[in-house]
């Protein structure tokens, strides 16, 4: 199944628009505004709750532990905070699963796949339902802080995206609510623009990112490119930064301070760098590639085992358990092994005692037992000497083989964050390295340089975004010092990873066999026809037909498409009626012998029932009413976008692409149909 | 006259693909990322070579000048620093202005708007040539070190779409320069995607900006947005950063020192705000939005008073004259005037001591006699008192007379800087207000930030540009705290200017009556359909037309399009030829009666013509030849896009500016030409 971000016209619609005054016009300009508006505060909100969600749920979690280690230590129980430890996570990430294996498993994974096919324009069942959006925000929060490798940040950004879509259509059919605004807004086209603002608002909560949030939906999503939608979007982007930024400095207790830096992400950066550690820098983005594409590699194989042997519901909500259970384990031997101490300094987290004596922490708990993001801060910011590097290689390694195997299961789960936990820590590493080497030097005491690089390479190098992520980046860690290594680091990342494979985003994509259009014809392909592309022999209709002719068309599965063109006694071509209005047709009798166009249908008809259209079955069409005829003049397309037989396959492409159809009628020289193109039949050119 | 960005077909382009080999497509592909990596870093030179002499320039001049009235105030003879002054300014400003006048008009202003029309289809003649890039390098040197209100920024800008529009072809038509390389991107379409690089490039040499470049080329410019294409943009404006930072760094020795603050504009940001300051900004951003909306309103007046009134060239130059020294002029008197002095503290700028004491400097030395660059420097950085409200107010007035009065002027001059001039000096203002009125606060100590808001919304009440704008001003200024209120208030500020008038660069653009397509499809224009927007009736040819109907067509200036449809015996349409394809085709004579396809003319004849094709007059054919055929199915484009009769304007206009097209075939149901639409046919409905 396909969208259709074509826009739909015929006689009703013009009608329509003939009565519509000037006012009117702009009354549907202010209403985009509105909403854009109200989805950007919408997901602030959500964002809020998730946020302090995890933060609650973590830190109850981590106190509830932290007094069964000191109970035991003492007492020399220490597998009852292990045990206790693997249940509260077991617990939470059970619902998570639970939730999305039988609930929505659309909301598995980090969402981004599958709003960037939405906005391409392949249909993913689901994927902006309001169930999607409960399981995602109730999973998230219990996925992360059950402990997994995982961000919040992906689901944000699906979060936003089901809230845009929701928000759009001005009502909710889950709940049977259908108010009176937005009707103009229900059909794909308006859907996605809405869809693309929430996608930024998402990102933008997300990272405290606003122009990243926009950067991001233009970069992964948009294909055309329209000022006053970008307009729209980053106010909505702007609108949900500061939401968060809002609510988040009232649960602080600095309320209305909203530059507190305690509200950006990553912690501020200060330092600088020199020219010279360029080289270095770009080393490290090919190291990142390398890591990047082996990270996905080794995501894919596991995809492709999962794809194939894990397919009962159970049997996933199992695997994921069984995540959860390792992951705490090999977090808590871990840090029970880890020999190392460090005294306590003034930090704002909580630091785990467990064997080191009253005032010192243990270090490995810093990384392992904290939320990811903090722990992503801590690599960033701590001192020189407060990790020490075998540490972080003890908790690199298995933390990026855990991160590999836990995307992709059946929870809603981020991967942003676990890159960049990975890339800072490896980066950390190379900051030690470097200041191992010029101990003496100033600039090799920074290592948060080093940690922010590896984070971005890494991170790059995963998922190939550079415009957006380096924005992101740099709003996140509120540092603009750093935004040429930034970028150099970035476009090499996905230069040596391109090299590999693809980005995992792209990956799973293709893995599913969703067919998504490239930003670019295939190449060499000048010399493809239409009429090598086109799908035939074509199902058509006449302008009149026999309800019995509409019937077989529309209950033949193997005619079940989106649209079929008409045509006149002649044979020429007509025009192009879609399937949806068919069944509304039908479903409403629109038959000639019925009544003259006195009670014609109305085009809010058409809106209303968007996006669901019941099916073939429901609809009753007596054994006389077979014989009546229905007028589909009123209702056609009279000019859709149409192409010759002899036209090349990337003029073809062009078309689609730049102006998302669904469909595309192929004429002769006679004005006569001749084939249909549809996504399908150009992506198989690949 | 129009671009086409359009890819052209035909046999000729078929067979070439056809021969081609994979790895000779990926040749190409990499000559792409080549070429921008070329206009990086020749924008990076060029703006390090605009920068040097303007610095070096105004050193002279300002050392000079301070000598006389260091002698003068002594000696009471400040005629002669006045009229040295002057004299000095005259005599550059004349420079700059006799090129812009004699040698390239194009030049003139910011060439921005001209950009602008060129990415969206419209030739503006001689706007990429080599002649205007040197007379705006030097007349951009020359206009700011004479020291108009004017900025260097946009003419950079010009200046790289210039390099890259030059690089890209491989070759300088004006230096008789042809190079076997990048023959292959000798059209419209390719060297569109390169000067969308080129002016990204500027944007990030003008400001340091290579995010905000991206972002200023997609904003204002691109209308698909493609990734790859993307990708080479930011590589290009990442390398024109590099190069000039490495350049100026190695100037301001500190070689290498690529983060050396100095590097960055408008010098490091280190405040923050606090969430109640926020109303305040809006205000800014209002007033902003009514500051720039007057600015406009002026300039617009005095643009068409020089359109009507100053026709002729030397009352051109004579006025830019005029200008120059009324600047000088009024700065003198000012400065003069000015009674307040301030001790010297230690400061980057030389400061002008005047009458004042020794260890003294004159503070509205501060504001006029330095390049604007340094005043915006000032006005943002100086601490508390170091300037009156009172000079600020009386230098802000006549500035801001005289910036709208010198934009539109036959020199090259950026905009942006004066905006933000004028802008800092009424923030810094408030900032004032806001001190007096709560003394003891230490938020409201902290001037920069309200001299960086009031900038911000003057600019943007002036310019109407928003998400490129709010990552220059971030990337310029270093600090990303402010993002959030600099997006707030440069939103806001765009909706209060549009309330009364455009942007000023759409202004000139509007009147200059060029037909530049907007982003949307006028309002309310479902019901108008091709029929009443197309051209008829059409100029058609044969398939295998006479030599003399070949001629009758071209030689007839009614009928000079820019593409002509090719109809066979029935009248069918069977594709379009264009007019330069048709010139090409007589110059070679390719007649069929004079032999086989064996010598049949080569696509590299119509690369190698591209772009500057030679007017009829030069071709000769003789009376022999009037009745000889040429076979034009080989070159003509036999599937081009095409559209019903009964097309609504918006589908036509979506086509259209999706693919940027420069005419549309309009067929029947008999599948014959019944009209054509060109952009100006579109462009008649706004
Ligand atoms: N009206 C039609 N008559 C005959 N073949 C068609 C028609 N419409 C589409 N096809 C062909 O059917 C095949 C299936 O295409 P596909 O499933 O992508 O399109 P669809 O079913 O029309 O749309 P969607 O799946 O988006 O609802 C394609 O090869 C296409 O060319
Ligand atoms: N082949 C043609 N025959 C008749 N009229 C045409 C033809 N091509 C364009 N026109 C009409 O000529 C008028 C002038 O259009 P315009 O100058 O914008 O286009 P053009 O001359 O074809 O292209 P350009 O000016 O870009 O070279 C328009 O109304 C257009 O519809
Ligand atoms: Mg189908
Ligand atoms: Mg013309």
């Amino acid at each position: 199944q396909a969208l259709d971000y074509d826009t739909i016209e015929n006689e009703l619609h013009g009608e329509e628009e003939r009565k519509m005054s000037s006012s009117d016009w702009k009354w549907i300009q202010f209403q985009r505004w509105i909403i854009c508006m109200l989805i950007g505060i919408m997901t602030g909100i959500v964002a809020v709750v998730i946020n302090i969600c995890i933060l609650e749920l973590t830190a109850v979690k981590m106190h509830v532990v932290e007094q069964a280690i000191i109970h035991c230590v003492k007492n020399r129980c220490l597998y009852v905070p292990l045990l206790l430890w693997i249940a509260i996570n077991v617990v939470l990430v059970t619902v998570a699963s639970l939730l999305t294996v039988f609930v929505a498993p659309v909301a598995a994974g980090s969402g981004i796949p599958q709003i960037k096919c939405f906005l391409n324009g392949v249909k993913v069942p689901n994927v902006v339902r309001f169930k999607t959006l409960v399981t995602k925000v109730i999973g998230v929060i219990a996925s992360v802080s059950g402990g997994l490798a995982v961000g919040k940040e992906g689901p944000m950004i699906h979060s936003g995206s089901v809230l845009a879509a929701g928000i759009s259509q001005g009502r909710s059919i889950s709940f049977n609510l259908n108010t009176r605004f937005f009707k103009h807004f229900r059909n794909d086209r308006e859907k996605r623009d809405f869809v693309c603002a929430g996608a930024a608002a998402g990102v933008s909560a997300a990272f405290g990112a606003p122009v990243g949030g926009v950067l991001f939906s233009l970069e992964e999503a948009a294909s055309f490119w329209n000022q006053a939608l970008t307009w729209r979007i980053f106010l909505c982007s702007i609108l949900s930064s500061y939401t968060l930024n809002f609510f988040m400095s009232i649960y602080h207790h600095h309320p209305g301070d909203l530059a507190y830096p305690g509200l950006i992400n990553f912690g501020k950066f200060s330092g600088s760098y020199e020219g010279f550690e360029l080289p270095i820098f770009l080393l490290m983005a090919v190291f990142g590639g390398l890591s990047g594409a082996a990270f996905n590699a080794i995501n894919h194989k596991i995809t492709v085992f999962r794809l194939k042997y894990l397919k009962a519901k159970y049997f996933k909500v199992l695997e994921v358990v069984f995540v959860a259970a390792v992951s705490a384990t090999i977090a808590f031997v871990l840090i029970y092994w880890n020999p190392e101490c460090k005294p306590l300094g003034q930090d704002p987290y909580v630091r785990l005692q467990f064997f080191c004596n009253d005032g010192e922490y243990n270090t490995m708990a810093v990384l392992f037992f904290t939320p990811p993001e903090e722990s992503v801060k801590s690599l960033f910011h701590d001192p020189l000497g407060a990790l020490q590097p075998l540490t972080i290689v003890i908790f690199v390694l298995p933390y990026f083989f855990l991160a590999c195997w836990t995307y992709g299961l059946q929870v809603p789960s981020g991967l942003f964050i676990p890159s960049l936990l990975i890339g800072a820590a490896w980066g950390r590493l190379v900051g030690n390295c470097v200041n191992f080497i010029w101990p003496d030097d100033i600039w090799a005491q920074d290592l948060s340089k080093y940690a922010l690089i590896g984070a971005a390479a890494q991170l790059g190098g995963t998922v190939r975004m550079t415009i957006s992520l380096t924005v992101i980046l740099i709003e996140a860690t509120g540092n603009i010092t750093y935004s040429l290594p930034l970028m150099a680091v970035l476009l090499l990342a996905k230069w040596v990873g391109d090299y590999f494979n693809h980005g995992i985003y792209d990956m799973h994509i293709h893995l599913n066999k969703v067919p998504i259009l490239p930003w670019e014809p295939p190449a060499l392909s000048t010399n493809i026809q239409a009429r090598e592309v086109m799908g035939t022999p074509v199902v058509t209709l006449r302008t009149v037909p026999l309800v019995s002719d509409i019937c077989s068309v529309l209950s033949d599965p193997r005619n079940c498409h989106s649209g079929y063109p008409i045509t006149d006694s002649e044979g020429k071509f007509r025009g192009v009626i879609l399937r949806t209005q068919l069944l509304i047709l039908l479903k409403h009798k629109e038959f000639v012998e019925r009544g003259g166009s006195s009670e014609r249908i109305k085009l809010s008809v058409f809106r209303d029932s968007y996006p669901r259209y019941f099916p073939l079955s429901v609809i009753n069409v007596s054994e006389g009413e077979q014989q009546c005829h229905v007028d589909l003049r009123p209702f056609l397309n009279p000019s859709p976008y149409t192409i010759q037989e002899n036209a090349s396959l990337p003029r073809i492409f062009r078309l689609f692409r730049a102006l998302g159809l669904r469909h595309l009628v192929v004429l002769n020289d006679e004005y006569k149909v001749v084939g249909m193109i549809s996504r399908k039949d150009i992506w198989k050119w690949e």
